[in-house]
């Protein structure tokens, strides 16, 4: 999995997240878009936010995509594979990457007030967590905050919030 | 939602729980069974674990039941409602509550372990919790921990964990 390790890799791949994002803004979804990649780097799923068109909550991007991944790989452990996400996981998400045992997450822009990673409960740092994913985050910080921050502007100018 | 404001009538839910967690543990999942029911009182959603039988990690009892009790109300919020399970939630599903805004929830076994309500990240009582659901735990709480009990030594006894 060396293509995650290069600064120049992880902008490339999360460019893909991003266009996965600006999909779900497109839909009326607050725009975060991941991908699962494989043992092999291979692509095994791609999703963005899917709440307002399922009319549920916990269909977050992260949720679909390590879902669709396990699926895709005939496994339950994500533990060779690698989620890459526009924003910083939610408690809920960070703490489903605990259950699906999965290797890596590289997230993009970090979230103060919603994260559950690097912010408020810190799931992998919690003394019971039974798994640690690896986890690089800030990664395109600027551009996938930009993108957000475009949405949540545009949605309250329309007055729909 | 008196129903719900006796101990006496709490333990006639909690059976119904306990009955769809046996239920899974029939079909070889962790015996975790769930319901969610309506703002009068009706059941809106009954689920169990499907981890196994899904390949999805993410399918607690508690995500299930409340994706299905938002479907069948047709909403997003479970503001009015009350989610019964057997199990102190985990910390996916304790922060999958704060998402769908569920106004209760009811638990049997408490779950030092891997539990995210009373124990582990606590989910609801973190600073950035946006929704803080009423919560009521150890419901017939032996009976409960004595199914999951009974469950893994089981599992250990058939050298399947």
């Amino acid at each position: 999995m060396t293509r995650f390790y290069t600064s120049e890799a992880r902008v490339g791949i999360m460019a893909d997240a991003l266009n996965a994002a600006r999909e779900a803004a497109g839909r009326g979804e607050v725009p975060v878009g991941a991908l699962v990649f494989g043992p092999e780097g291979q692509v095994l799923a791609r999703a963005s936010n899917e709440v307002e068109a399922r009319h549920d909550p916990s269909a977050h991007a992260e949720i679909l995509a390590m879902r669709a991944a396990a699926q895709a790989l005939g496994s339950r452990s994500l533990l060779r594979c690698t989620l890459v996400v526009t924003l910083e996981p939610c408690p809920m998400c960070a703490a489903a990457m605990v259950h699906f045992r999965l290797g890596r997450v590289i997230y993009g822009a970090y979230d103060p007030k919603g994260g559950g990673v690097d912010h408020g409960p810190r799931i992998f740092e919690q003394a019971a967590c039974l798994h640690r994913p690896e986890v690089i985050g800030g990664v395109c910080e600027q551009e996938n905050a930009a993108l957000l921050k475009k949405f949540f502007t545009t949605l309250r100018e329309s007055g729909a919030s």
